[in-house]
């Protein structure tokens, strides 16, 4: 926050904090800002990639612009389909979003791939971050492939994330299909901005092998086997009878939409079709009963609020004083010589007391 | 946070900040409160109900006394035994307890029993707070039993709780047992102040219908299944079977200790010496490899931050100018006229900037 303010003073191109009122915004921008727009709109991908890196930029200079930006977009966003793609390394992730991915731009809808990978800052981008992986996808017209911003916490590469949705959506995608490994906190994350969740698995690995925590299991709007060929497809259907069974364990969802596991091959491209069917089917059943809209709104107030809770907690313990303090502090509570909860006042009275 | 400043102001009996000069803030207490914690320490009963009173209290002049009577018996804490148990309604939470507690009391141990339930506040007390569930064990004077504090979220319960254990073991209790009720989020705030996690259970009763969460399966350091007796005996054996395998998908835990799976009936006292020695060995276990008390300093930190961050929401969303427009953003957000990022960023200027 502090951050945020002081470069304000030197950064004349501020806009009114009154983020409601775009046209306002729109006539403040830059020259090569409301070009960009006018090119995203017209849906040049190479606009879209510009944008993009302006508002993954951790240049303070850049905020502004990519403020206006986003709000701008937000206003221009056709209605597009969502999806959330997760699932172990090993899976076979990237070929199967490579034959999906296919099969939709061939239908002549325009596809975005965009990862979330909060784990490429440390591993340079080994799992997910490789563009060419998707050799296919990516050099297909119709569709436009991503990889996640690096060097970044999992909240920072949410929040970016996120807005390239809106970019996307603003260049004309159709369908924006997200992609995460199935570890850690990013599948939640991934999560609460898709509209269709779906859970890649194989067969005969064990539960243990794919990672599966029962929490991604209940988040899936769809459970793919993947592989299901050669002589996989054998283990492939007991896999489905098995997982069918877990599912059929959990509570009723509040889309009312019944989970469906079903097997594909990327390879053969069977099950492809099929899949296909599984999110037209949703979004129309989401659709009807009002789920997909609500959803929609309750995901905008969870960014809302959860952007809030990190700015709160970044403000305070990049404090300096409270930095200082901290270290000290823990150190008491853990040897039992203060409360935690006596610890914990002395530190917001002191964080409250030097607020400028 | 405010609240608190501007009560000190008319509060002549502050304490100065440094929460860790505990001899300083003895000197300084009402001579009433000094008397109430000399008397906590010789093991009165009635003087740990009426040190609990204070620190439930929500009355901003009992604040300051209270934190000093925390802080001061902090010191004098013998080290217990703090056992969480859980378990969904009707399992026989309660007579578990008190056929547990008599079997210790009955060596001599001093048992102090408290409740976690945030639902108290809104089913006044029904599942929970009903002291006479456990009559027997309220009789016996080597036994402490004290519900939840009610009206209340879960972290001011929490908080409570967690005060309450410092004055229990300042009052000499050998083991403090937690109960709470084992659905929404309170198995994971009473996890979280406790050595030992026992989730209870009953046969054939099946897996939805006892609300078992993988999240408070992986958190047990024992699965107890209760009632086994007359015709339950049989299907209390195959559910140890199939709870066994269960447990062994999990992967181990950091305390090198593996869950177990017992039986007992709280009728016929079968079980109850072998589930104390679990509890023993789990203890000794622990405390040989560094684990038990490299848990409670990490309780401890998780408090002192959790506090942190819980107050700093409490300060925001409570801020007056936050307030009124919090709503108006809510909704321009929900219909998609601002991003969630950009609104987060204009409160939080509104807040930052309007901070005293």
């Amino acid at each position: 926050m502090k951050k945020d303010k002081s470069e304000k003073v030197n950064n004349t191109e501020n806009f009114s904090p009154e983020v409601f009122k775009k046209i306002q915004q729109a006539r403040k921008l830059q020259p090569r800002t409301e070009e960009l727009i006018s090119s995203i709109l017209s849906g040049d991908v190479g606009a879209l990639s510009r944008a993009i890196t302006l508002i993954e930029s951790n240049n303070p200079n850049h905020f502004a612009n990519a403020k206006a930006l986003i709000n701008v977009c937000l206003s221009h966003t056709k209605q597009s389909i969502r999806i959330g793609i997760t699932g172990v390394p090993g899976v076979g992730k990237s070929t199967f979003i490579e034959a999906f991915g296919k099969h939709l731009t061939r239908q002549g809808k325009k596809v975005a791939v965009l990862t979330i990978d909060p784990s490429s800052s440390i591993s340079h981008g080994s799992i997910l971050g490789d563009k060419t992986r998707m050799e296919e996808l990516a050099k297909d017209s119709n569709a436009y492939v991503r990889p996640s911003a690096s060097g970044e916490t999992l909240g920072g590469v949410a929040r970016k994330t996120r807005e390239t949705i809106t970019l996307c959506e603003a260049a004309g995608f159709d369908i924006i299909i997200i992609e995460t490994v199935g570890v850690g906190q990013s599948e939640i994350a991934v999560h609460s901005m898709v509209d269709f969740f779906l859970l890649l698995q194989i067969a005969g690995a064990g539960d243990e092998l794919q990672g599966i925590k029962r929490g991604i299991m209940e988040m899936a709007d769809a459970v793919v086997i993947n592989k299901a060929d050669g002589d996989n497809v054998a283990k492939a259907i007991v896999a489905k009878t098995e997982l069918s069974r877990a599912l059929h364990l959990f509570p009723p969802k509040k889309s009312e939409w019944t989970p469906t596991v079903s097997t594909c091959s990327a390879k053969t491209q069977e099950g492809i079709t099929e899949i296909e069917q599984i999110i037209v089917n949703y979004i129309e059943t989401t659709k009807n009963n009002g789920y997909f809209d609500r959803k929609r709104a309750e995901q905008n107030e969870y960014w809302l609020l959860e952007t809030i809770n990190n700015q709160l907690k970044e403000d305070f313990f990049n404090h300096p004083e409270i930095r200082d303090l901290l270290e000290k502090t823990k150190k008491a509570v853990q040897n039992n010589e203060s409360s935690p909860f006596a610890a914990a006042q002395l530190l917001l009275e002191t964080y409250f007391k030097n607020k400028p």
